[in-house]
């Protein structure tokens, strides 16, 4: 996914331009998601023009035109003109991952990229100068409680749950099959939010007992919101750097390291470690850096994510196996995915 | 420059995703040209590190080091470890384009883009459903004067007309070589600005006469901070909406009409048509959409971009032709650049 920015882009920088204006298509995507644009023309038996669009979204005509026109050009909407007038249908591409019922829906990550990161982001040149995150600036709450800004509201709660929803309805199945985790009988998913990444390796392992712990107030939300009919997981509330951590054969530990400092990260993977059975292990789920530091582009950019949002930053393989060896595991193994997120497994 | 979402899009929406990070990479960029570090780069006689730069740029170190490995991984700066340390340097697009001294240079264009375009963008979808700009809700200013918003103070003054000069250090040349405009002897830039685009016209055209009409304001500001020694053109304060337009061979409008609605313009193309000289002309500096509404995806997002930030759209050609023939002009003619802007000729 690397792009090359050719020797032609010194006679016109057309890829530097897209990369100018990507913030316009981002929001473009955004803005069509929280208007509910995906779910209409999915819902919708014929193509629609602009003027029934905007009836039924209560937008104006214009404005509805023309970010329609903006989805057309990046072919995630489908347009015919008829007579004069633009006809708008929605793409398989829309209809899977933009509309809001679909099992793979990106749409409560993008509720969050746009309305919680684009404008942290804004304050992205005093989050380098300073060095830290621009909670307090963006949102008027402390830096130093990460959680406590990301879960400042029960809406908040919700939209950052639907967020790891997402991420893990089309990354979820390539973690829990990185590795044969048949062996492993009793699972815990420590920080395992709604349960997304949970429900995957229950269906991928259905002999295996896999039980979220999160702190009570994520479980209860996650109870009421994100609970299935026969739901094959199970939820334990507690806090698993200041509390106890249950006995199990494999630990999950997925988006947890990268917001964290070094020395928190090993305190709690050494309790990992005292309370693992033994030949149990730990499943790591991050974005791997190359060790190069040439990329992956998507893992450079989390990586300022995480200086702009947490306190800590994405890493290569590297240091992952060193933290694991010093906290006491063995036999780290490195499965690169290729879609954004990585696995690590290492035994006890 | 089509972005083809592919089928193999459905199996992993890898082009989507980079959509959805289109903003990030917008910024970092951004960020890296508000904190000097494309200048610092392009100065400094070796490479870097981290530490050396965070130290030279006023940042924290961890923070530049990870903004530096997201503009290596996107290709704009390059890096060779070396023991362990990264050293980092600038590559020929970043020296040619994000660093401030470059004749060539983006930067006015990008602190703009930055610090303007990008908040107004974050209320896209009210824009969307008002079918106006934001000017209000994101600066508290009034949305019904635009250009009180775009000047509303000396230093946005500067800032919009450092954005124009980027635009045609890179587009001028080839707006005015689309057609041979060597027979019109006097040409007027009406809203010329800061002048860069009149000054491409009179280096091609050194036996015409180019001067920039402009709000006093403006003439001042240009005349003050993007005036040449042994300067070329002439500027002439006016306001060509309310005022007298001097007669002329040829008048300019480059990004005038689609600031504004048709009304307003076909009357200004009016003024325009009675002042000119018999045989003169007008040159119309626009980005043109395709007729058939599926692109250039720039255009539809400049056009977007009108909704969030004026009263005006982006069109396709057909439409500018209807409206020149209107206003008394014949023998339309359309030039696509292939770059950002196109042009289109008129005659009286």
């Amino acid at each position: 996914m690397a792009e090359h920015l050719s020797q032609s882009e010194l006679d016109y920088p057309f890829k530097l331009l897209e990369y100018l204006n990507g913030f316009r298509i981002s929001k473009a995507i955004f803005s069509a998601c929280e208007l509910g644009l995906f779910d209409l023309l999915l819902q919708s038996q014929k193509s629609l023009n602009a003027a029934e669009v905007a009836q039924k979204l209560g937008t104006s005509e214009d404005g509805i035109e023309r970010l329609l026109d903006v989805l057309v050009a990046i072919e995630i909407v489908d347009v015919e003109v008829v007579h004069g007038t633009a006809h708008y249908s929605s793409t398989d591409v829309a209809n899977l991952y933009l509309a809001k019922t679909s099992p793979k829906s990106l749409h409560d990550l993008i509720i969050y990229n746009s309305q919680t990161i684009y404008p942290l982001w804004n304050n992205l040149v005093d989050a380098v100068r300073d060095g830290k995150n621009q909670n307090e600036k963006t949102f008027g709450l402390p830096s130093e409680e990460i959680f406590s800004a990301i879960y400042r509201s029960e809406e908040e709660m919700l939209k950052f749950m639907g967020l790891m929803n997402s991420t893990w309805a089309i990354d979820g199945h390539d973690i829990v099959t990185a590795f044969d985790l048949s062996r492993f009988k009793s699972i815990i998913d420590l920080g395992g939010c709604s349960g997304a990444l949970a429900r995957e390796l229950a269906k991928e392992y259905p002999s295996s007992t896999v039980t979220v712990l999160d702190l009570p107030a994520v479980v209860q939300t996650a109870q009421q919101h994100f609970a299935q009919q026969d739901d094959t997981i199970a939820f334990q509330e507690g806090d698993f750097f200041e509390g106890e951590i249950p006995p199990a054969d494999l630990y999950i530990l997925a988006r947890i390291i990268h917001d964290w400092k070094e020395e928190k990260n090993l305190k709690l993977l050494r309790k990992i470690h005292t309370a693992c059975h033994p030949g149990g292990g730990v499943l790591i789920a991050e974005a791997l850096l190359f060790e190069n530091r040439r990329g992956p582009t998507t893992v450079q950019m989390f990586s300022l994510n995480m200086l702009v949002q947490t306190e800590g930053k994405e890493h290569p393989p590297s240091h992952y196996t060193r933290l694991l060896t010093d906290a006491g595991f063995r036999d780290v193994q490195v499965c690169r995915t290729g879609k954004s997120y990585d696995a690590i497994l290492a035994l006890k």
